[in-house]
């Protein structure tokens, strides 16, 4: 491959900071465009063209702790134009942190390890958007915690906060693939009947509209629940300690409510830890991206096959657009994993 | 063995209960000796003559929700006298929940479920009040959580709050075994001394007199802390939280506080299980008396060759004495592990 010499690089900057935890507008965004040369490379680094970005509320807290002038970061799918890594050859495609620009070169070896190369899963008959989501970092996060963590048993009862998310909608659908009979809840009946109706879930309330303790008592019946899965981390925990059965885990892998600017829980029943000898257990994704060939080759098949299933929304437009979608995106104007493709702007 | 047609037992019963979480006192407790019959055994009985009482705080609570005329119920040391019940030949000796009393047919299949059988134990070079304390459940808690929850890495530390009490002691000296570095906290500066000195403790500190967060903080270093091993279920836990390192443990087995009336923990940090990934487990030691052979074969030799200590206090004196002597633990008047043994009275 020849790589040019300089590019002409579109980046999307931090205008202003938007004020006392208001959502960014679009005056809070600056959009330019630059002529830069094409890095020399020092050992270990790699200069990628990015190709579908990853929209992810979490975003807007970076952006309120960045600085003016500072590039928007978030999340990506790349193409390697160049390479001084053996783990990343040129050519290869790579998923990773990334600034919303064109060109990027990481040499940085903390963004370096948060790379992962994405050749042996890529499947031509699937959108490359869905390595951001359901076969990208939120899949990996979800199978591995269940596995790592969650020691789910047949015949056992699962109850998952937010369950219409990314991440909820494929715990459910693979606990229940193991056996398990899965509860979700989810803040809007559409999102309830999508859980029963689309992703077969024994039992879905609207936890908007319906107490959340009468509703999760109601649905697990006498059988109680065996695992919590958090995604939220707010008060579900204190309901989840109380009716969770003896040796029920609650599996950590969320702060959907922190993201909200909610008050995080602060359960007064942790007794029940103790007396009921559950295990409260946290889960990051971060250094465990060594099991993804395991995670790809068990769920991308189910994937393809549409066993599992997983609403995303794929945006077509350029760079130039990312931070109006964002905007949008935070209105809640789409529907599951939300991806720009900017290869066909 | 030949057993009497009839028996004269003594036994302690609820005289009143006492107001509004008051300490019983004298006026609380009555003593009777009936003449009784010696019960036919059903299939699974036995019936047993009490050696030593354990006296421990806990038992205030049942007996404030007890009724008049019951009978006071602790733990205790005793020998079979009559048997339909394989676990537990006739002239064996075991330990299990005991009325205050001489002699005790048990014929409920989930007391039964509570006894265990000591004669794998028994060295009679040792105190059989031993077996109460730290090679009977207080060691087998300990032993089995440590191993099962706690999972104790060399170079590791861990942070025992009361630990000057039966659990803590043995937990600091088995961790140190383990090669960790130990902290524990007492509520005396003398109780401070003896786990430095007599216990081989690397740190500890008066929580009464030191604030506690800053006394661990100094205590922990720039190591930090990988395990909480948590008796008290109090404040402790908010602390723990903020200070565990990345992957820490939190093993609950106790909740000191609630027997002291006080309120439970409220940890308003939970979102640190997440970030740091811990883990927060109760471990309670029932159904885990299988694994008695193995604990008392590790560590009996230990406490024998006195590697391991204990402190303890037996008092002898009859079955009249223990109310008096229940009383006197409940105003502090002991230290270390308490019993009665009836024997020699």
């Amino acid at each position: 491959m020849t790589i040019a010499k300089q590019v002409s690089n579109t980046r999307v900057l931090v205008a202003q900071i938007p004020e006392g935890g208001v959502a960014p507008n679009k005056s809070h965004f600056r959009t330019v465009t630059v002529t830069e040369a094409v890095p020399e490379l020092k050992d270990g680094a790699i200069y990628i063209q990015n190709l579908v970005f990853s929209l992810d509320p979490y975003i807007k807290f970076d952006f309120a702790e960045g600085a003016t002038e500072s590039p928007v970061v978030g999340f990506a799918i790349a193409k390697v134009l160049d390479s001084k890594n053996d783990s990343f050859p040129i050519g290869s495609t790579v998923s990773g942190p990334a600034k919303w620009e064109l060109f990027t070169l990481i040499d940085n070896p903390e963004k370096l390890a948060e790379v992962f190369n994405l050749d042996k899963a890529l499947d031509p008959e699937l959108p490359l958007s869905i390595y951001n989501g359901v076969l990208g970092l939120s899949g990996l996060t979800v199978w591995d915690s269940l596995n790592q963590v969650g020691d789910l048993k047949k015949g056992e009862t699962i109850y998952i906060s937010s369950a219409a998310g990314t991440l909820g909608q494929l715990a459910g659908q693979l606990a229940k693939r193991k056996g398990l009979r899965v509860i979700g809840s989810a803040g809007t009946d559409e999102k309830v009947a999508f859980l029963k109706n689309e992703l077969g879930f024994d039992a879905a309330f609207n936890y908007k509209t319906q107490d959340k303790r009468a509703a999760l008592t109601e649905a697990m019946g006498s059988a109680g629940i065996d695992i919590y899965y958090d995604i939220t981390l707010d008060d579900n925990i204190d309901i989840a300690l109380d009716l969770l059965n003896q040796y029920g885990r609650i599996v950590s892998v969320g702060a959907l409510a922190l993201h909200q600017g909610q008050a995080p829980a602060a359960p007064a029943n942790v007794f029940n830890i103790l007396f009921k000898q559950l295990r409260y257990q946290g889960y990051l994704v971060y250094y465990r991206y060594d099991q993804f060939e395991s995670f790809w080759k068990e769920v991308a098949p189910l994937v393809k096959s549409g066993e599992i299933k997983s609403a995303e929304t794929v945006l077509q437009g350029g760079i130039d657009s990312i931070a109006d979608s964002y905007i949008r995106l935070l209105n809640g104007e789409y529907k599951g994993k939300v991806s720009v493709d900017i290869r066909t702007a």
